[in-house]
């Protein structure tokens, strides 16, 4: 008898855990739920930079790993260590060999990586651009800063520090297009939006800490009641703030706006050199980008000729990927994490 | 004997089934591999238009439904059923009331439905624009067409089907913004572009097929020569049709091409009658929108204040949907489906 109950306790057991199966494996049928969306972890998607080392790329990167790790699938990280486009475009045919899940592609030059972009979309590769594009090229999508807005930005932040009042100037990169984009928005702003405002100058500092120095040396001599300084990179902008350190006591101290978040920036905003700087989108470019790419390979998996017969892209034209504006009082959610 | 033999399969059963569970669960827990992005069924999302009724809309909301489905979330769709402020403030305060997930609008008129759009991200809900924006209001970003381009790509497109010489003119509604846009996008192009064409007159349709196809009768009458017309909405385009179908036999017939993809267009387009029609990515304004709700709505729930703090958005500020150049090659594609 002892042995029978044995029997029974044993088969309700297993009836208890067939149910409990049962009942978990119905639970994930459930019609009116999806499993989310998920790739397969064996997916490889390859973002390319040029400078790779430099820390601008630090939170695209992030971003890109961030939507990789939600969406289950991998990344590898390459790029050329030199601003250099032939070293650029053999990383490209190297990454294009390994036939990736997808590639974002910052590149160093718009028309010199073209022909290479488009060898990656021809292998039925999605391809999609990041920060600085190719606009003739077959890649899918472009996702970066619109820097005539930038610039606009920029001004309406200069009016607000200097009372919407006084002489103004710039000090820019004028060879590069993106620069000169920045230097438009933020002219056209202060000529068109403050009367009372006016653009003395704008200058060269050629992107580099020294140049930029001196260039504001040359127009805090020239310009003794000048109210602010625009420079529109970072290596400008440390310069210009050291110049006006320098300056101290000779007379009222232009409000400075720099750009981008790096750590040498980010602490002179902390310390009130530099009144505040324009910050990028870069952690959306490398999130949306690996977003974009993701839905790019499941259609072009489900059908490699998907987009060949000028079928609507399941993906934006371009992304504006935004602009902030960094002060004392925000500084500390820029640092890179 | 026989009843021992009975205990020892029943035990090995259940070790059995302890294992394959056990398997089961750690297949899960793999360290290497993550869940997907999946939400939480309950969760709503509501899109938000004005009238609701319109084919225009339909792509949208299928581009809407199809992210909620992969993503495990729900949606509704609301909204005015005329063309009219106050009835999409009322619905747009309904839908507040319901304390949705997210809300996606297209803003009927975009100074009226400032507040009201404030008022539902004061609430906590996330909101994004698609179509037609609300600039000031405190919404997360605008997913739309970028309007200019599109009027440049209609020119280019112009171009290529006159062998880039003669002239052209425009039926457009001028008192709206997004067809004034794509009037300059138009106009700007063919006169830096393309020497040999010229734009003789710009004229007003009203958005109406009958307005529209009386003033294409004049455009018919006064240059016989007319080589294209570019009717900036698609009732437009169906007026200018009728009006060079009729005018038929009594000249060369000018391109005609026209805006948006309602069956009607599709149709002319499919029998020759329009040479070509500029696409808007309603498909992607719909899903897109909803993803970027998607992810505002993870962020506001692990920290409501998230964004309060000046944090950097996890979204675009705006995203060009893009814009297609449909033809008789690939019309059949852009049908609803």
């Amino acid at each position: 008898m002892k042995k029978l109950w044995l029997v029974y306790v044993l088969l309700i057991g297993i009836f208890l855990i067939y149910v409990l199966n049962y009942k978990q494996q119905s639970d994930s049928a459930d019609p009116w739920e999806t499993a989310g969306l998920r790739g397969n972890i064996e997916d490889k998607y390859v973002m390319v930079t040029f400078q790779i080392g430099i820390d601008y790329w630090k939170s695209v990167l992030k971003g890109f790993e961030d939507a990789a790790e939600e969406l289950n699938v991998s990344v590898e990280y390459h790029g050329s260590t030199q601003h250099n486009a032939n070293e650029q475009m053999t990383v490209l045919e190297q990454t294009i060999a390994k036939k990736p899940a997808g590639i974002a592609i910052s590149a160093v030059n718009s028309k010199l990586l073209t022909a290479t972009i488009n060898k990656a979309v021809e292998a039925g590769i999605p391809v999609v651009l990041f920060d600085s594009g190719a606009p003739d090229s077959k890649a899918y999508s472009f996702l970066g800063t619109d820097n005539y807005n930038a610039g606009t930005q920029a001004a309406h932040k200069m009016a607000e520090l200097t009372g919407s009042k006084g002489e103004v100037a710039i000090i820019t990169t004028p060879d590069q297009h993106n620069h000169q984009e920045r230097t438009d928005g933020f002219r056209d702003t202060i000529r068109s939006q403050y009367p009372e405002m006016t653009l003395v100058a704008v200058k060269n500092g050629r992107g580099d800490q020294v140049a930029s120095r001196e260039a504001a040396e040359q127009l805090l001599a020239g310009y003794p009641q000048l109210a602010g300084i625009f420079a529109t990179e970072s290596n400008g902008g440390i310069g210009v703030a050291e110049a006006v350190d320098a300056a101290h006591g000779t007379g009222p101290a232009p409000q400075i706006i720099s750009f981008d978040t790096d750590k040498g920036t980010l602490d002179l905003v902390k310390e009130g050199k530099i009144a505040a700087t324009m910050a990028q989108g870069t952690w959306n470019m490398g999130y949306w980008s690996l977003t974009e790419l993701f839905h790019l390979h499941r259609d072009l998996e489900a059908d490699p000729e998907a987009y060949a017969n000028n079928k609507p892209l399941p993906v934006p034209d371009t992304v504006d990927t935004g602009i902030d504006v960094v002060t004392q009082v925000n500084v500390d959610n820029y640092y890179a994490k």
